[in-house]
């Protein structure tokens, strides 16, 4: 493998799940071994340089000028990258090539980077020879969005920020502890796990009820965690009731991710689906993170076993597209141009989900993905007893790979892991969270634990 | 050409725009003739059978059973339509094929519809084996968006709706005259021209300033219009002084597009930057509609002359792709993840923006633009000499291809255009407004200003 000479591999460990599976499985070689589902997978992470290289840092100080960089979490090859690792270099050009049906379009279609962590190594290239090519003048930098909806809002949040910094007396002024708390009260988007999310940005005046804080492991506290959620149930139902403005849905996500992968039981959700049944809100189920298949079922509230379904399911990620599902036809507005965009959509991306969708049922990657995470779980339950004080609140036991814990040195933990080649995540305030893709095997998750071990010994 | 014979033709007016071009015009012949950008392109549009035909029917009907067709204009089949002409029929079955190299896909690509009006004629079949194959029990239609934000957006635009339409006694209860009026006070969303897309909607409270309200030809009431442009800039300066919440920006289109087609003079918009200087707040131009050559320059605001450039600048539609410009370091927030998503736009789309941008140069697409423009807008003014009942306040001189034109029968006016195979759409209460492709040729808007007599002939 040639490519571990001048590269950097690391497991990776991202939404990503690539459809070229199908073409990288065909070997007879493989089929017999039936092992990885990638035929040149390599069979261990090799960390070659310091972490970033001297070539990504130099592509990456490139990408600086033109696009926001510190979300960036390290600039990737996509190119060459296999399975479930992935190639950390820079490369230097690519020849311009009829741009449809180019391998450098099938690589965009096939590895959709997030682009604000992952971009590629040539993003900095694809923006200066194409977008930036044709940047009024005047303007050097871009913010690159999806649709015309969210230029506009996008740049509107760019100009509240502004407005508010030059108040503060410019970019060094830091918020105020109150700002940073009352902030959270703000309610424009879903998410409330973090304040950088919120700050500066106008908001709906929405009400938030409380997800139940459970104690894990949760069947060693079955019955105070069944308080906290009847708790949690009721809050939600007096708030449906007495709520200053009136309540038209509930929304859960199945695994509440972005607040620190917060579970909650089947019989929670039974509850909340009365609930709304009860008070006639709709009942909305937010699966952007847990859906298709991360969970060991292809959508996580399949584990819940309800009577009825929830109202509306919405979609991301992993689908590599986006969207909601229903099923009541009194949802469909009652008239057109109610729900409206120009482009509703991305037909290639919608493709592109086939094409995952296909993969998913051949491979039985949803079946691997609750072996692999059942196995995971339980290697990680034997080093949670082994190192008590690094690794605790493991949570996600029958829920797939969707699997996470509490690190007391949480930062430091995911700094490291980059050391032994695992590139990590955190949620919350001191979890780590493990999204790999549904072709991650349990011999991936021996590497893993492995190195779980391996950076717990450096802290 | 085969596909005459089995296919309705017609000319298409919209944005979009076939970076296919290359290999359809690399024929010696074509180079020659200099005429037609697409060699395959017909002389004129067809019709063959009523539009829409049978199977184009039955297709639609197939499709509204998993997604709102009520938006729909025709089903296309993109992969026969050339040029400035799409075929309209249904075609039946599509094989398997490798999805990131197939022919399918790179039509997906270099034909992005939108999808609410003109889906592919497979799209109920790429949902079908698709996005809908997985659909979670119970659900079984989907409405498709281009991320988790929006997903989860439009979903509660959806419950919303739904919530009001139970007080108001069901789908079939009429909004109240007052409902229709006071919901354009709502301001959620940047456009405020139809009462429908806001119905039910909370919104934030932003000020709206008025538009210019001009008087067309604009040369025979400069007076007058400039005097409007002045009342227009006061109350700007104004409300940002005196509204009840500090304004941090203030956004406009270069031509109010869904609004009617509105335009307002450069001195206009040189005013408005002044007035944002002055009073340290963000000038943001919205060139979603206007941007990417359709006004014969590549941005609308390089006609303003401007001395200081718009702080942001937004785009999407005729890029493919979307997000904004910005010149300022200072508009890139203090901090890292305070403007962050998952996606933040797209790689593949971003290629294909690339390769739009080169055809553009390669093909002088906006001098043409701005030369047929000007062609077709010295046309419209003899025909509106010629009929002033039927054309009224033409207007878009010197702005490329980007025309429009009041007229009172102007439902019926784009109902028959139909008939006589040419698709063209409407804006506010009574625009006809022209979007052709930037490889709209004189010979097109020859057949165009014919097509426009005879639909006036008829009404």
């Amino acid at each position: 493998m040639a490519f571990l000479a001048r590269s950097t591999l690391r497991l990776r460990a991202t939404s990503r799940f690539p459809v070229a599976a199908r073409t990288l499985t065909t070997s007879p070689h493989l089929r017999a071994a039936a092992k990885p589902y990638f035929a040149d997978e390599p069979s261990a992470p090799k960390v070659v340089t310091a972490i970033p290289g001297p070539k990504n840092k130099a592509a990456t100080a490139e990408l600086d000028k033109v696009f926001d960089v510190r979300s960036l979490n390290m600039l990737t090859d996509y190119t060459k990258s296999i399975g479930n690792y992935c190639v950390i270099s820079s490369y230097a050009q690519i020849a311009s090539i009829p741009v449809a049906s180019s391998p450098e379009m099938v690589t965009a279609l096939i590895n959709r980077p997030a682009l604000g962590n992952f971009p590629s190594a040539d993003w900095a290239h694809v923006l200066n020879t194409g977008i930036l090519k044709v940047a009024p003048k005047g303007l050097d930098q871009v913010f690159t969005a999806m649709a015309g909806s969210d230029a506009n809002e996008t740049a509107y949040k760019a100009a509240f920020m502004y407005y508010r910094q030059q108040q503060r007396g410019g970019p060094q002024a830091e918020f105020t502890a109150e700002e940073i708390e009352t902030t959270m009260n703000n309610h424009l988007s879903t998410t409330r796990s973090k304040a950088i999310h919120k700050m500066d940005i106008p908001a709906f005046d929405w009400p938030q009820a409380p997800f139940p804080s459970l104690k894990y492991p949760l069947e060693e506290h079955a019955q105070e965690n069944a308080q906290e959620e009847q708790r949690c149930l009721q809050e939600v139902e007096r708030l449906i009731k007495e709520f200053h403005n009136p309540v038209a849905a509930v929304v859960v996500e199945p695994i509440q991710s972005e607040g620190g992968d917060n579970h909650a039981s089947p019989a929670f959700f039974q509850g909340l689906r009365d609930i709304t049944k009860r008070n006639n809100v709709l009942f909305i189920v937010d699966e952007v993170q847990t859906g298709v298949g991360a969970t060991g079922k292809f959508w996580a509230h399949d584990h819940w076993n309800l009577q009825t379904p929830p109202d509306i399911v919405t979609f991301s990620k992993k689908a590599q597209t986006a969207g909601y599902y229903y099923g009541n036809p009194a949802l469909r507005p009652n008239k057109p141009y109610r729900q409206f965009n120009t482009w509703m959509g991305d037909p290639a991306r919608a493709l592109i989900f086939r094409g995952i969708i296909e993969e998913i049922e051949r491979l039985k990657l949803v079946e691997n993905t609750a072996a692999t995470g059942d196995y995971l779980f339980a290697g990680l339950e034997r080093l949670a007893k082994q190192y008590p004080e690094h690794l605790q609140n493991l949570r996600g036991k029958g829920q797939g790979t969707f699997i996470a814990w509490d690190t007391p040195k949480r930062d430091e933990f995911l700094a490291k892991a980059k050391g032994v080649g695992v590139n990590i995540g955190g949620s919350g305030m001191s979890a780590v969270r493990l999204r790999p893709m549904l072709i991650f095997q349990k011999h991936h998750a021996d590497i893993l634990l492995e190195s779980v071990e391996k950076i717990i010994k450096q802290l």
